[in-house]
């Protein structure tokens, strides 16, 4: 079963700020904890012992958890929090996280940094990676108004390969066409230079046009 | 300083073997981490506890660690191995993993599970992980002989929305045009339909070409 995302829970932002207290430190020492797995170098005796160490560890979350996921909840702020989303999840280590900011103009930009985990050709950023990010940015301006548009495609150009390590992120719309909206991305390194460039469609879905 | 990739170390199979069982155990504890970090519910004491444990054990593995990447390493029976790859790397807990198979005609196909870690809508599969996904099998349909081509351009298409759970993909490619390998690839459910579908541009790099 997954999700409660349609129970309808508000949370209030000083819940949201406490749950945040608890989550997100773990969710930092097992983003290290990744890490560490892929560089580790240390032998099969200790190795097998930080696993039963793991293991453990596991238990013990798992002794009281949900079915599925939390899906995205509503803050009483107007914000919404996706605990586990694959890119902005504060509890998933999965996540870098990439925390967005949308301006005034409804321009969508970050800066993250991508390590060990994201690699795809050696050093590099794995292709890939750089979709997830974008897409995410992508789908974050094209509705700034928290109103659910679904990707309907998006064509990413690899304009220069992308070594790992500080990057930055900015997303915006282009124009909109009945119930489309088109965006553009792009990923640049800290020189500014365009690393990949995206373009996307975004569509209302149908029971929430006029 | 990212990359051992141009130390040209050739790892004989039964190295690989024998480094495969020490460390792709550990890689599938964290990955079970990861998931559980997502869904619990257990209390700010608890959690501040296991935290506590899995920096312990981050220390221990960074003991003796490599400063940046594995890269990409060949085995001698021809296969290459990338130990922390995003998608495919047993060692990255990021990575579902994908292990994909190659076909005689060139066609590679995979299957895999996506739990909550790759959430992005509500109960659904985020839409970058499809991508990163396909970035990884579009790429190897383009490079069967292990020749690199770098991918150009990739385009996505979002058919029906992709539940988490059981997901099959297959990749290959469509035909050349000198340098350039055109590839399509899909993402489907179990019962077969179309989820995501991919068609992506490979480049040979200048130096490679007769």
């Amino acid at each position: 079963m997954w999700g409660r995302e349609y129970t309808g829970e508000v949370l209030s932002t000083a819940d949201f700020n406490r749950l945040r207290s608890i989550y997100e430190p773990l969710g930092e020492s097992v983003r290290a904890l990744v890490d560490a797995t892929i560089r580790t170098t240390e032998d099969a005796e200790t190795i097998a012992a930080v696993k039963n160490d793991i293991d453990a560890a596991v238990q013990r979350l798992r002794r009281n958890q949900i079915d599925g996921t939390f899906g995205e909840t509503l803050i009483d702020n107007g914000a919404t929090v996706s605990w586990g989303n694959a890119v902005r999840g504060i509890r998933n280590a999965l996540a870098p996280p990439v925390f967005s900011h949308l301006d005034e103009s409804g321009r969508v930009s970050a800066d993250f940094h991508l390590g060990a985990a994201y690699e795809g050709p050696p050093g590099h950023v794995h292709g890939g990676v750089s979709a997830m990010i974008l897409d995410q940015l992508l789908g974050e301006a094209a509705c700034p108004d928290l109103v659910p548009r679904f990707s309907g495609s998006i064509t990413y150009r690899y304009v220069r390969p992308a070594a790992l390590g500080t990057l930055h992120a900015e997303a915006f719309q282009t124009h909109t066409d009945g119930a489309k909206t088109y965006c553009s991305a792009y990923i640049a390194d800290a020189e500014g230079a365009i690393l990949v460039e995206a373009e996307g469609v975004f569509i209302m879905p149908r029971w929430l046009r006029n």
